[in-house]
């Protein structure tokens, strides 16, 4: 069992308290700091908190909290995860780590001096339809991976602090591109490093400083190549989809918008159905377990398992870091039009893997290019003679 | 916290340790029940579990034991729960409850007069998506309801028992109606009587005694109408959704073959990918988390912390004698091919309700039958005169 | 390049026109009648049809006029089709044949008796899905055919006409039931003779004489379930669905609402989407191809090449005869509650056509009732030995 | 009715011809041109063709011949359009137009020097799909254009030449990118210039020298975006899915694996099932009628029914040019890694259009940024000052 202290209040705060105390769980958050009193109480009431306080060192240092959880703005990250330091309290906190790079690295740092347990709260590598897809990819079902995409956008976030650029730091790609980029680097190996990054960000509908669209490609050092899309100018609800392809086959998950659940209303009842659905007439799509849907309880499950058995998590600052210094490379190429080399001072995975060359062998003579039944029946095969180049037909 | 003697060490009670000691939860299997003695063993030692026996009585006398969980095949359900009764322990069963409504209905009365926690573990009415979907129609989103359809089919369960017709009870109608009873009753309203039913049932692919694939239609007091479709010859997977249609609305759930997960593989990794998956190559369909997805998680939850409050769980011994009666119906129906009557000696719901006519009123002389937007962009509406009855179109 | 000339302007006429002239077709409607001057008119001139008149017969026998094309209310049907033989004339005829099996079956004779050329416009047979689907059934992908369902239902028909049951012969039986009877018979096999029907009919909703929604299982000679559900009063378009399960194999088709084709829109375009579609804001399913998607297309492809290489089309009156005597049988079992046998008069399948009984043999002793990799990766077979009956495991 | 010079016998010569001499058509194929005795002999036999030879010219010359329809590997495109300028005849090609800028922009000026009929055959924006979602957009159901992508993979051509960078001028991105920008920008506004390229090209898995995966993003003088994501590489069939997002809505098309048929075979018939299908067991994903799917048919009717009404197709050489010269830019951009300007000589469209910025007004003082109903019911703006640029949220 353990207790928490909960940092923050709103949105994202009330999810993983639905998912810390769900079903029959054993841990308590003991503690809860807001900046806000209406919100701290509302919140101690609803979630039956002990102890609140509008002061967050009294919170972090408060003798019944185990590990404290930061659900705070961007721009308060860094002040919360000090203050564990300090007090040598266990941390996980919400995504991104930082605003950059910078913030990340300074965090990581700290954590890892103070010789506190630290996870990183990306929940979307622990959704269900994640963890499983990730396993058949581990076991070799899809052969080497050659692409990984994520694809993240929705009509905009709910608070207004993520539309202020000072305190969130950037736009939809700091906001969602955070998710995509774990998730892709986590298919192609996490041990694979980032090298380069081109990505196109434009303020294309919404009156403010930030990029409320952005794609981009991530080059790995094997060669593989990582996508993300990102917006927070979607229409239709929340558009949350991942595409993988591999030599031996490929993966499609979509965790949010068609997930096997379907209702058409004519609109007498006006509930909230779903996460960002925009309506509530029509055909809806909800999704019938959000919480353990986006990954909530399987991540809450590795933080509080490991902080028990004194072990990493799977998500540590240090994957944040790696992350938020991809999103650094992002934006500057974004301004510079070029691929920007991903910085990372610190990187603990494999250096100089080439990129794999090793065409199929179809005889002495040849490589396979292709094989097929084609339209009529017949069976054939395209080689390529390995000394000649040439490339030939041949109908079996 | 909760101490569970399970009885049973199948693929049922696999599947429910895995839940019930799963996630963060305080809950904990204490005492392990089964008659092989080889597989008593691996069971308590891959959950962990303390006390093991190939003594049912000994487990569930076991001082350490708050409930008992029967994960038994069907013939040994009557015995388990007499025995619960006797030491006045708390008792959840898996379904069908009885092998029929008269062992149901022994089971129901010695629970009561026992005055024993008794809970029903039908878990498809806890999937995630069934609990929303519920909400939904409870809440009138889909006005009144008109019909609501289950299928559960696949190629057949995985243990001997269930194949032999004195130990099952019965063939697939049994095993996979029992969920699609319970789905649709919940539909259509649990205090609403199911009055009659009409059913085809057949052997069409299996060396066995039971049926192998059954439909059946059952008609609710207030007409609304239950459907089933059961079978043990389905190729393809496990085939599990369920269809509601309402005066203002369609639900559509799809529980497991078409989630929002999609892989293709040439299959170079070969191992257990989902539940009843037939192949492990070409396009497969697993699941993300197929314990949330079927319910387990939610229905412990609601199980234990109804125990914990003292009060009865959403699904009791009396819903399970309920499913039994409509079951032991259809058989009779697919004997007689005649509508058969439900027999309910037990009876909790309303009485007496009557059919819903209230057609739709356009004005103060006409019903409206049909309002539409024609292929010309015109718009109109089909009317039926109150007293000539005469049906007439009017442009508007 | 054939003449036709059209009876009746109105909705579905116009679908027919549509095809008939689409594409670059060499055929041409030359003339066209209607009870209705105005519609002659608007229609003589939408589709450049020279002809045009609102005497029956004047079309029917007009000179310049190869095959009639019959697409009035149910209660023309048979005046048309006399007239036809009358004047020798080709003639296909929309669905269903006739309000009742009497009136078919007088159809059927008389244009055998007069030697004419006769179509039935069964168009959902002719579905490209269909076509695809059941060449692989023929071809024996699904193996010996189980179960084939077919699921038309939609919010009520377009004209008035359909409501009235004097006019119709019926309701959403009559309308919808006649596509889902010969696409499932097609299925099973049009030789294998339909024995007898179970219906539920009720009308839950409309203020009509007629049902509204209603369930059948048909019974074929070789033990094969036929299976429709029909309703004018489902929400949330037109759901066009069909599904067959076979030893080997199971198909799926969705032909109008799940298409590959989704579109959001907050509302800002309203223009007609789709047949029956129910909104024009929020998710929609529109159809790319509406003709073609519903076999219009391939039915006249087959009607008029039939036609000028002098052989029978693939749907002959006599289809719809055999159509409209199931849906007879239907409709007596609807109000009987018993399973009805279908009178067929006529028919030239096969005769005595018993149940298929081959279990699968495992060795000498036994038969394989199920072979399968468990959760745990053993691979273990269930079997019954031929002589005692015994149902054992083993795993291998 | 229109005779057509058929050039080419192969793959895509026959789904042309299937196309043309299709459902009732008209038209047919009087003369075969191919380079091999054997095919052009068997096309004609197939096809019922008068006219066979394996000399270009005297096909193209024939008396008999109204319009040539190019159906050659691309290195023979120029010869047999210069063929046609010189014998006055009208044509039509297969994409690409030409293997690079330079070759198109000659064909071009050839035929309009000439004067000669000339169609592009680019398919994709005929398909049935396309044409109602180009329908809705043109309508302005999703408001401003944001960004169009377009993904086309599969495993590979069928014949040999594809492999060729002599002969078909380049790999995937020319093979199947002349699709998506085509779709894109039609979608985007074929008025609208497309400006510059950034793009991603690798060779990561065939033995080839040209590109097998590249994605790309266009850019239009309008700020909208377009992506392509093209590989000769996918496991799993035939990927043919474009999206569409606007300011007020979103299309999501499948033309192909997703398309609402569905079957699982245990692989008892093993016949041709579906262009590209990788297997014939376990789930398939046939399409229906893949002519029709495709666009075949629909663009047949508008390159015929233009020739017949003296009037230009849609698609015309121009189009095909400006397609190769978007191919050109990103083939530089792949080397060079910048974004690379798209030139064009020639220009047809909008010049100096402005990117669009409207942001939605509140009220007098506000912009609007967001409106939203939370988890909580409430309904609440989140708005920025006009003057102070403050971003504010208000519970309303």
């Amino acid at each position: 069992m353990k207790k928490i202290a909960m940092l923050g209040s709103g949105f994202i705060a009330r999810f993983y308290a639905d998912s810390l105390q769900g079903y029959r769980n054993k841990d308590k958050i003991t503690s809860i700091y807001s900046r806000s009193e209406d919100s701290v109480k509302k919140f101690a009431n609803d979630y039956n908190v002990s102890h609140s306080t509008c002061n967050m060192e009294e919170s972090i240092a408060h003798d019944d909290v185990d590990i404290v959880c930061v659900a705070l703005p961007n721009f308060l990250h860094e002040e919360a995860v000090m203050l564990c330091c300090k007090h040598k309290k266990a941390v996980m906190i919400t995504k991104p780590l930082g605003r950059n790079s910078a913030e990340a690295k300074r965090m990581l740092e700290a954590v890892e001096q103070a010789g506190i347990f630290n996870g990183y709260l990306e929940d979307l590598v622990y959704a269900p339809k994640f963890l499983k897809a990730f396993e058949s990819v581990k076991n070799g079902a899809l052969g080497r991976i050659l692409w990984a995409k994520s694809r993240e956008t929705h009509p905009g976030p709910h608070s207004e602090w993520f539309w202020n650029i000072e305190q969130a730091g950037g736009g939809c790609m700091l906001d969602l591109g955070c998710h995509c980029i774990e998730i892709t680097r986590s298919y192609i190996g996490k041990d694979i490093k980032p090298v380069e990054v081109m990505c196109w960000a434009d303020t294309q509908v919404k009156p403010i400083d930030a990029e409320d669209h952005a794609i981009a490609l991530i080059k790995y050092e094997n060669g593989s190549i990582a996508q993300f899309e990102v917006s927070w100018t979607f229409r239709g609800g929340l558009d949350l989809r991942d595409e993988v392809m591999g030599t031996e086959g490929t993966i499609w998950v979509n965790n949010f918008l068609r997930t096997g659940f379907e209702m058409f209303t004519t609109g007498k009842a006006a509930e909230y159905v779903s996460e960002k659905a925009e309506s509530n007439s029509g055909w809806l799509f909800p999704v019938g377990d959000e919480l353990n849907e986006l990954g909530y309880n399987h991540m809450f499950m590795d933080m509080l398992d490991s902080l028990e058995n004194n072990v990493p998590p799977k998500e540590t600052f240090y994957d944040g870091y790696v992350v938020n210094s991809v999103i650094d490379a992002a934006y500057r190429s974004a301004k510079s039009k070029l691929w920007e080399p991903v910085t990372l001072d610190i990187w603990r995975g494999q250096e100089g893997v080439g990129k794999s060359t090793e065409p199929d062998e179809y005889d002495a003579d040849h490589y396979l290019i292709k094989e097929e039944v084609t339209h009529y029946g017949a069976k054939k095969v395209i080689l390529k003679n390995k000394t000649s180049g040439k490339i030939v037909e041949k109908t079996l």
